[in-house]
């Protein structure tokens, strides 16, 4: 195939989430789960599908971002670019404007990751592959070259990640069939959100175990009373054996979150995930050090691979948790994901959102048959909402991940639902406005 | 007065700096210095005004954050909001959608910068004084309620704030005196960028000592024998006495780092700025602990506090350069200024770009005055060049910023520089744009 990339085309979808409080948390009250969508197009008929992930208020800056990347793609061969998306990463992270924004953080960096994504959705797509069984056989040195090992160094040489990758070789065709027979563990946040009462609480987390789960997430730190009587509920319906995650969505200081696990560690919480500032990596490893053998989780608003190397540095967690569309896209999660294998630290990343569950198996795919090797210790998140706007949703089966084999990224959403969820022109949303003028 | 703030209008301002290679360095060759400007209107004929500082590409995306926080002002009751300025940066700050896109990070966290500067702007012209006089005259506790202490406690109390203000408050007078009197240090990059030749650094260097600077910068990290080749010729022109700071723009890897500056410690550099990323806290401390006597200095794009406090923490700076629209503005970095006094740590601001001289003396002089009681080791950065755009120019003579006069926080352009810099429509960018299609 030959041929150009032409440019890309945005628009903000945004869906009303914040009517049924799904989605609620002690931070995030009444969030409109948003996506700022990107199409990357070509003069084939090929495309590429992306999103960065938002909650609503400020998705418009997010789209701003994403189309400010538009004149280092346009006009660019597409062959060529598909083939070198490592020095395409490169070239839009580092540029040297754009990265005064960030540098490497917030809209700018989820901008390049929306693109990237995009990228990497179209090079599946002309290769005929799902993207976790694309990167899956890649050779080691293809994989490395994926990565900027810039700031990393000090952790992590590129010796040392082909040395991970080569390690793994041998066995990725045996773990490819295990993946397809028997997918990839999922634990489930749709019990848990704050804004739930008791006995919706006390249901969920029954039919969670009924359908397979064998690890559930409750969203805490609202009021300390409230969430020793939500963990005892849990504990009671799920049994001794299944896990129950706790989420405080960076609610605490360093001395609060201490106490506050104290008060619920009789309940067993396996780990703790964002107890203070994603930013405060010497805040976690004191958190971590004081509430063991509780363990912590975090990742999802960490903004790039360099405080995940602090964050493994540091001791500051057990559980690290990527997220397909915050950091810089699939190359940087490579990166974290090499970073991880390095120091040991198994990898459950974050979804729900929008369209992150469709994203992110991918990558726990990839590191199982390419990079960790193993699946022990390690879940993907599944939250139980929005699947039905995109083209290849993700399907849990009995509390495991499906493989994904339609070809791409698992980005593209359905066009009616884009069009209907269009913020502010989206029927849905003319309908909202006039509900709330009248 | 009475009044209500109506809303705020914004600009996307550049000027071509890219065309004389001022500004330029080992990661930012050809800067195009950038304001994302905003108005903050009232019914009263009372305006506020403040920017976010960018490099080019990207401005409007700023500009578009900083739109995004006109309906949290449209409609506020003027005097009540000014008089709360704690309690409207948290609600800018904490807003669970907005937050999303950082959090207290990047483009969102710069555009609650310009905005709360803007009202701090507004809030010193209705009280007829200069910000760092307003600040200054400010009892303690007033001071600490604008400080937000979310994710400082495990560093800074509220208490422990109150004491070093407490502790400064019977020398105040006196060091007003003496500020109104010599003026406060500075130091000046304007000698160092990398695209200068050799001689214009030789005369560039000369000029600065002769106009009485104690301190000149050299931009450094694009190669190591031209490094020593300029840091030599710098060090004969100045002689022994002049300190001689360098700046390598986040260039570096650790261990480049380290490396980089034991070639450059024969000609004795007074601080080495950004060796490396700004969010690696344990690589600044690594780089800190190698190069020592050599000391690391960082700041001008730390994301926030948080990230500040670690700095801190770790031992990984010995000066602590604030910017004045990087974090979230005057309240955010009157919480810095208490994390360095609390640590003992001498704040050294960032300045240059566009504005952020005349922004930044305010806050070193508020410093000096209420918070750290010190100008002893302490400079501020000075930059020679676009302060004709501004109302309210800083002034240096004889190596010293002069004390601010005029009420307001010395924000406001001149109406004909916005006009014809404005990005893409202004006479400036039009001309450019048919020499380039020409």
């Amino acid at each position: 195939m030959t041929g150009t990339i032409t440019g890309l085309s945005t628009c903000d979808v945004r869906f009303p989430t914040s009517r049924e409080l799904d989605g609620s948390d002690a931070m995030n009250p009444d969030p409109d789960y948003s996506a700022s969508y990107v199409v990357v197009d070509t003069d084939t008929g090929l495309a590429g599908h992306g999103f960065a992930f938002t909650i609503g208020r400020g998705n418009e800056v997010q789209t701003a971002a994403i189309r400010a990347l538009e004149p280092f793609l346009a006009g660019r061969p597409l062959d060529a670019t598909l083939d070198d998306l490592g020095g395409v990463w490169a070239e839009l992270v580092h540029d040297s404007q754009l990265r005064w924004l960030g540098p490497e953080k917030g809209v700018v960096h989820m901008a390049v990751a929306a693109v990237v994504n995009a990228l990497w959705d179209m090079r599946a797509r002309r290769d005929g592959k799902p993207l976790w069984k694309l990167l899956a056989d890649l050779p080691p040195t293809e994989i490395v070259d994926l990565v900027d090992f810039r700031y990393l160094s000090d952790a992590l040489t590129r010796e040392e990640a082909l040395d991970i990758l080569r390690r793994a070789e041998p066995g990725r065709a045996q773990r490819e069939a295990q993946l397809r027979r028997s997918g990839y563990p999922a634990y489930t946040t749709s019990p848990g959100w704050l804004g739930y009462d008791d006995a919706k609480l006390r249901r969920l987390c029954r039919e969670a175990v009924e359908r397979g789960f064998r690890q559930i997430k409750l969203k805490v730190g609202g009021d300390v009373a409230d969430d020793v009587r939500r963990m005892r509920i849990a504990r009671e319906v799920v049994g001794p054996d299944v896990r129950i995650a706790v989420d405080a969505n960076q609610r605490w200081d360093v001395g609060t979150a201490i106490d506050w696990i104290r008060e619920l560690a009789p309940f067993d919480p396996w780990w703790v995930e964002e107890p203070t500032s994603p930013d405060d990596v010497l805040g976690h490893a004191a958190i971590a050090r004081a509430i063991s053998p509780v363990r912590v989780a975090t990742g999802e608003h960490v903004a790039n691979r360099v405080v995940f190397k602090q964050l493994l540095q540091a001791d500051a967690l057990s559980y690290l948790q990527i997220d397909a569309a915050r950091v810089g896209g699939v190359n940087e999660n490579i990166a974290i994901l090499l970073l991880a294998a390095k120091f040991g630290v198994p990898v459950c990343p974050h979804a729900g959102g929008v369209g992150l569950c469709e994203l992110v198996r991918h990558l726990s795919m990839f590191d199982f048959v390419a990079v960790s090797g193993s699946m022990e210790d390690r879940v993907i998140e599944y939250v139980d909402h929005l699947h039905e706007h995109f083209l290849d949703p993700a399907v849990v089966r009995d509390g495991h991940y499906q493989v994904p084999r339609e070809p791409g990224f698992s980005a593209r959403m359905r066009p009616e639902s884009v069009a209907e969820y269009r913020y502010p022109d989206g029927p849905v949303w003319t309908d909202i406005a006039r509900e709330r003028g009248a």
